[in-house]
């Protein structure tokens, strides 16, 4: 990295208006010149979904001190497309998404539109972070995310990114004195088991609710629920190639 | 698997009436009993996007004779779900998703409605296949895409499917007599390389049209797009574990 200030674009899926998305401009600001385009709307669970059957809105907003900032019509993964391609017309030299309003440890990174936002950054050749705070309220206590915040961007500034991988990172619902530290390790085998709430609309007609409650399945100490649950942030490291290379050696038994 | 006939759901992301989706229905038929939810209208790009902010509809269709089939107004990942917990209410022995209009190859697999409706099955632990035909034309020809879609379930059927993983089957744009068979292969390393039509609309407002062109940067000879180039079909066994364990190693060296 040369001399000049590292140029960050950061990004979110709550929402230009999310206090999770002031808290990482905050915490971010001091490392270089920061640029944010954010989702003009709520866009948790929306994956690595892109806008393609529709076109996109981008606006300039004013709700941030002396930073150029753009709210989009579309998804966390739209907002960094259009973030490098037309606002920056470069790539930045770091990517961060969040702090999101809410888990995305283990298997809901998949749905995560904060780490698919990361991913898509990491496809891009890009350092990329996804901070994620263990509590869904809106109003939530954003300042020991923030110290997690400053530390991995000042490493990942100084060290650079292992190829095709972007960090995921999830910090517990704690206060500073609970709070034990950073924890390195893998995305937990849980799942959701999902249910439904059906309810019924004025004409009769039903509707549903997607709920469910999430289950852990791994009794190992190396993943994300794990650390969390004992107070520690956890960093997984997460790739973009979903090839399972070890099910390619299992499967050339069958002789296709 | 016991005597009984297995069960099948079907499901896509190019919606209920989607030509490919027909395609599907007519080539599994045959191997069980099959039941369709299908969103109602196109979902190409969602990846693995979940319907959170929104109720879901659900609505029985007569579209396709004898089989109980559901339209259903969100994503493809919410059809699966939907369609295990409200519909079967029980899990199917095998999910296909599918014929996708239009390639699923490579980095694609993370856009991929259609895939991640597999990955979701996989996540549920359900032997699931997504199937992609390299033709976005509405009007495609699936008689290829169906006989692999033959070969290739009757295989799992048999086999079973190695733990959390599920296939990502891509068909090339060929006549039977240009098809040269089947190669199992991991995702190529290619990326889109975005771009944006800006217009300007009725009151001088400008919109995007995400654009772009796909650029291959591996230069292997065991990728999706290179066996596709060849006229074969390639299966990529895909998994839901993104952890980047290359990279754990080296970010131990971070001392964090």
């Amino acid at each position: 990295m040369s001399n000049r200030k590292p140029l960050i674009l950061v990004t979110n899926d709550d929402g230009i208006s999310a206090k999770g998305l002031f808290s990482l401009f905050e915490a971010v600001k001091g490392f270089g010149e920061v640029v944010i385009v954010a989702p003009d709307s709520p866009q948790s669970g929306m994956g690595h979904a892109i806008t393609i059957n529709n076109p996109l809105r981008l606006d300039k907003v004013e709700i941030f001190d002396d930073v150029l900032a753009y709210s989009c019509s579309g998804t966390p993964v739209d907002c960094v497309k259009l973030g490098i391609y037309e606002v920056l017309k470069q790539k930045p030299d770091l990517i961060v998404s969040g702090i999101n309003h809410g888990s995305n440890t283990s298997t809901n990174v998949l749905y995560s539109g904060t780490m698919s936002a990361a991913v898509e950054g990491a496809m891009e050749n890009i350092p990329s972070i996804g901070f994620s705070l263990c509590n869904f309220d809106s109003d939530a206590d954003f300042s020991v995310a923030q110290k997690v915040v400053e530390q991995v961007v000042q490493k990942v500034l100084k060290e650079g990114m292992p190829e095709e991988t972007c960090l995921n990172v999830n910090i517990p619902d704690v206060s500073f004195e609970n709070f034990n530290g950073i924890k390195l390790c893998h995305q937990a085998k849980a799942f959701w088991e999902d249910s439904f709430d059906k309810r019924v609309d004025q004409f009769g007609r039903p509707y549903f609710w997607l709920t469910g409650h999430f289950l852990d399945q791994e009794k190992t100490n190396d993943t994300d629920l794990y650390w969390i649950d004992k107070g520690f942030a956890s960093i997984v490291p997460t790739q973009f190639d979903m090839t399972a290379y070890k099910a390619l050696k299992e499967l050339e038994n069958w002789n296709l």
